[in-house]
């Protein structure tokens, strides 16, 4: 591991990107993204997947020169076409319409479509909070888990974020996938041969696995088993039906270089407490958040990141040795 | 079990609230919600409810006369006060005015305060896409689930619902609770003395237990472990804190007839599918469940609900005879 600062990572990620056919302004949106996620520790989100992402954009597969586009159909809906760019530029944009929508409307949602791995979602989320405003975001990825019933991966890991602002402290952020485990651990496990529990995933015949290949071949077990599954639909229709977007099962690979874009879509809901709760939201949620805090075995989600951010504010994070010179091959 | 008419059901009902200090119109909307469920097979929130509903309302712990009322503090925000009375004519009105907003505003929250026991959340939700829009509806309820890693509940069982228009067919409606299983099953194990299987709830100490009534002094176990409690706290501060209500643990029961009003709360979104998608949201979800349904192991969720509406159709549905004698004798 080397020590690195946060600041040098950005400019090396975002050079690394501009040598690949990316736009300054994109790359620079994207670099923010993944060292940010790589400061809360969200190393799968994070720097490894830069050479991924350059190898995209200097395919095409990715356009790093889109300009994302915000449309205005409705007063609360706002519409974002990703313009098979990459998804963070689009997200931004998503953020900066809706912060500006949703205290004038008490309401408002932004489809994303034409996108791609939109990262940490609680980031996203979190963002709009420090504006303010109760946020869901919410994302589709290729396919990965299969419904209720079935064997074959249909929905993705669709993850669901929530952040709400809180008085005197960071927004209280919610992010989980819908999968049992991150798929990443079943990568990881494939890659060194090693077997993973049962209860993760089924193979391609949709049995139950404990082989890390068969699994990736297969389908990943949703969390809370057919709640789960029904929550990931819900996402799936959120994110994919309702941005115009490709389903889980029709969109291409996030990591692959080749084939064509993988145009998942993201939904984001901006909320105005104020509005809704009539000025009550901060006293109520303070109230939820101490009662739960009152027993000692308990912490709030989102606290290990908050830590994370501490450390890297000293000055370096531990970055792993074979990314940061992948990434410095790219950028040179 | 005595076969009873959906519509005779519905005069019993509403004359045994009427009976019971509470508003023909109040009477009205309780009757057709709780005989909906009922039909539906989903007995917790139906028939059963009538008795501690008529005692709430002769007692004064639920206002029977109540007039619900709706703000619109932002063009896209609605704020519903039930004033301490029964939950549906206050869904009723947040329902009729998402109805009359969303589809101009694109997106639509309702807040919904000083409210009470709301049955079948789909239903809520399946209304609103019965008139073309996509629909989330949240609630909160007394305390059951614990935060991860504590022992003392503190939200409710927290239901999550969501309803999608479909073409040429009844909208899709997903309806799930956050704890593993209804808490009506451990109350009904508690009532015969059978045990529980582990993992459904823990004892008043933290503990696992698997006998029913140390599991209703104690807390339900969420869906997916961290997950699922992490969900549990999302719905707890959109239903609760963000629509100034009284959070899970400070609420009163929703079945004895004594001490103060329950005061929850419920979050209802309302999205118009049209702008969010430019008109493409119908030919993505069919292709989406068109790919569920090739699996012979796959069925839609919500798809039982269907089927227990056909045999009600033909005229009569099974009814308990203890349950529909009490209610007779609370008509006359």
């Amino acid at each position: 591991m080397t020590q690195a600062s946060p600041d040098g990572l950005r400019r090396l990620v975002a050079a690394a990107l501009e040598r690949s056919n990316t736009a300054p302004a994109n790359a620079a949106s994207v670099a923010d993204a993944l060292v940010a996620a790589e400061i809360d520790g969200q190393k799968g989100h994070g720097l490894s997947r830069v050479p991924g992402y350059a190898a995209q954009a200097r395919s095409g597969k990715v356009d790093g020169r889109a300009v994302p586009r915000a449309r205005r159909p409705r007063p609360g809906a706002v519409v974002v076409d990703a313009a098979d760019g990459f998804a963070f530029p689009a997200i931004d944009l998503a953020i900066a319409e809706l912060a500006g929508v949703a205290p004038t409307q008490g309401a408002a949602a932004a489809a994303i479509r034409h996108s791609h791995h939109f990262g940490v979602a609680g980031h996203h989320a979190e963002r709009l909070a420090e504006r303010g405003l109760v946020a869901l975001v919410l994302g589709n990825s290729p396919q990965a888990i299969a419904p209720w019933g079935g064997t074959r991966a249909l929905f993705g890991t669709n993850p669901i974020a929530f952040a709400a602002p809180r008085r005197g402290h960071p927004p209280l952020v919610i992010d989980l996938s819908l999968s049992k485990v991150a798929r990443g651990r079943i990568m990881v496990a494939a890659q060194k041969g090693e077997a993973i529990p049962e209860g993760w995933a089924l193979d391609k015949d949709g049995r139950p696995t404990t082989d890390a290949k068969a699994a990736l071949d297969g389908a990943m077990l949703p969390m809370g088993d057919a709640k789960g599954a029904a929550l990931a639909l819900m996402v799936e229709i959120l994110a994919a039906a309702l941005t115009a977007s490709h389903l889980g099962f029709e969109a291409s690979s996030f990591f692959a270089a080749d084939g064509p874009p993988p145009r998942v879509g993201q939904f984001m809901l901006a909320l105005d407490p104020g509005a809704l709760s009539g000025g009550a939201f901060a006293e109520r949620l303070e109230t939820l958040l101490a009662a739960m805090l009152a027993e000692p075995g308990v912490r709030l989600p989102g606290t290990r990141r908050l830590d994370n951010r501490l450390k890297a504010r000293s000055g370096s994070i531990e970055v792993d040795d074979k990314t940061l010179r992948e990434i410095e091959s790219l950028a040179r």
